[in-house]
């Protein structure tokens, strides 16, 4: 049987570790590390991510502040609310939840919040340090999650076979990056790639973050291989219900070691590593305000 | 038999366009673009490099200024002439040379450059650009010239299984995402991988960027395969005399579709990509001071 790798279980960790920093924070340096989320329009998927993480971080202590903007608001609106915010000393961490009104450019948005408040990662300086390894710079939070429990079940990544599956900029690619920088032989696959199953058989690692439900079978699972499986599909039942499932076919993988389930697994590690990233970011600004020790 | 795919002569075509363009933003601008060149100590294959650069840039009409610091200089001596060059409205391109001396931190040189001005495409903010697509941002300039070359010969790259041997962020990481953009599977391996025959024996495209003479043999490349040499190694001969190889063994691979000569592959297309990125951040820089046309 596969080892089942419960990611809820594994950020209770994170999270509890964070909740350390929250505090150690406070005490030392009189600074309370503050996220601030920004919301445009009504999005019903958005509006429940949102809520998650604002409860996930007065969990542990992080104060979240709320910015509400009508689905109209301008482009240069947003702007406005994230220099505002970038200036403000009191706020650590800016997420602008995605995705955004067509008439607002994301890529703008992004790129506008300041690289060390950027807690989901995607500001090109971010990418850029994660892209050369340079490190310094804030991870985005899903990969980031994936690979802190790859950690979990393997030692030594050297010269392992990865293949992620999806090549998207908030998942794929930072994942791929990650692994790189690991050591692993990577194999970035997509939509285009021909012949798909016989690549993933061929893998150590799978991370399988394609969006389409139970995509990987158990057939393109090498026995012993471990398999991250980053979606979180809803489908609909027989019998009128509907149901959560990830990329992956986990009953027919009982020959992997390990395996992640949908729900509790990549998605609560996902929001624990947003709060990492804050209180990493609430400490980094606390350090830099601190006179240089001579 | 292989079909030879002369960089030379394609970085001929690539120079003649970046010329013209040249002329035209004299004419129509006033504009006349400008590398800024900077090499600090006496590094022998540097001051080969440099002088190639300039050499090309004159060639092409673009103004070529040279910089020669001390090996002793210090970091922030560098850092000085690295923002009197951003700030200088008649410097289009600024080049540091690499490597540099071991008490410069050079990702702190390569993140002080003006992104703008940054021709080399090694700035956080561009390899950020590179890594999600967005586009906009300064490409590096070998793995520019590779793909430039790939472009010659290959109509659709969507699917094409592609192996970067190496995973440099000079070279192997910047070209996996290129080709990944253009929707190639990608895998990238490097001195940990296993079984790398048997990986580049899978690929469409192999580019090999290892810095390791005649790495790839033969029965490492599947028949009709595309492949990209990029290294250039200076190896010692029986006679006592010296001959430059690539990481390709080009003569046992009659059987590949196409393949790029060591010298006059993708070296000079580096230059070229050099001298394109050198014109096309004075365009920027001159289409950004032009008034809006109403």
């Amino acid at each position: 049987m596969a080892q089942i790798l419960q990611g809820d279980l594994v950020a209770r960790e994170v999270l509890d570790s964070v909740s350390q920093r929250v505090s150690r924070l406070s005490d030392t340096n009189g600074v309370d590390a503050c996220l601030a989320v920004v919301l445009v329009g009504h999005d019903p998927a958005s509006e429940i991510y949102v809520r998650r993480k604002q409860k996930a971080a007065r969990s542990v202590g992080i104060r979240s502040l709320e910015y509400r903007l009508d689905e109209e608001t301008s482009q240069q609106g947003l702007l406005d609310l994230v220099h505002k915010l970038n200036a403000d000393p009191a706020v650590h961490g800016i997420l602008v939840q995605l995705p955004l009104p067509s008439h607002i450019a994301g890529d703008v948005i992004l790129g506008a919040i300041a690289p060390q408040k950027d807690v989901d990662g995607f500001h090109p300086v971010n990418v850029g340090r994660l892209s050369t390894g340079a490190g310094g710079g804030l991870v985005p939070c899903t990969p980031l999650g994936c690979v802190m429990l790859l950690e979990r079940v393997i030692d030594d990544f050297r010269g392992l076979k990865a293949v992620v599956i999806g090549k998207s900029n908030i998942v794929g690619k930072p994942a791929a990056l990650l692994l790189l920088d690991r050591e692993c032989t990577v194999t970035v696959t997509h939509i285009h790639t021909r012949g798909l199953p016989d690549i993933a058989r061929s893998a150590d690692i799978i991370i399988a973050a394609a969006g389409s439900p139970r995509l990987v079978r158990g057939d393109w699972v090498k026995p012993g291989a471990v398999v991250i499986d980053v979606g979180i599909n809803r489908i609909a039942l027989e019998d009128g219900t509907s149901a959560i499932v990830g990329d992956v076919a986990l009953d027919e993988c009982d020959h992997a070691a390990v395996i992640t389930p949908v729900p509790k697994g990549v998605g609560p590690m996902t929001i624990a590593c947003l709060l990492k990233n804050t209180v990493h970011a609430a400490e980094a600004m606390a350090r830099a305000r601190e006179p240089a020790v001579q």
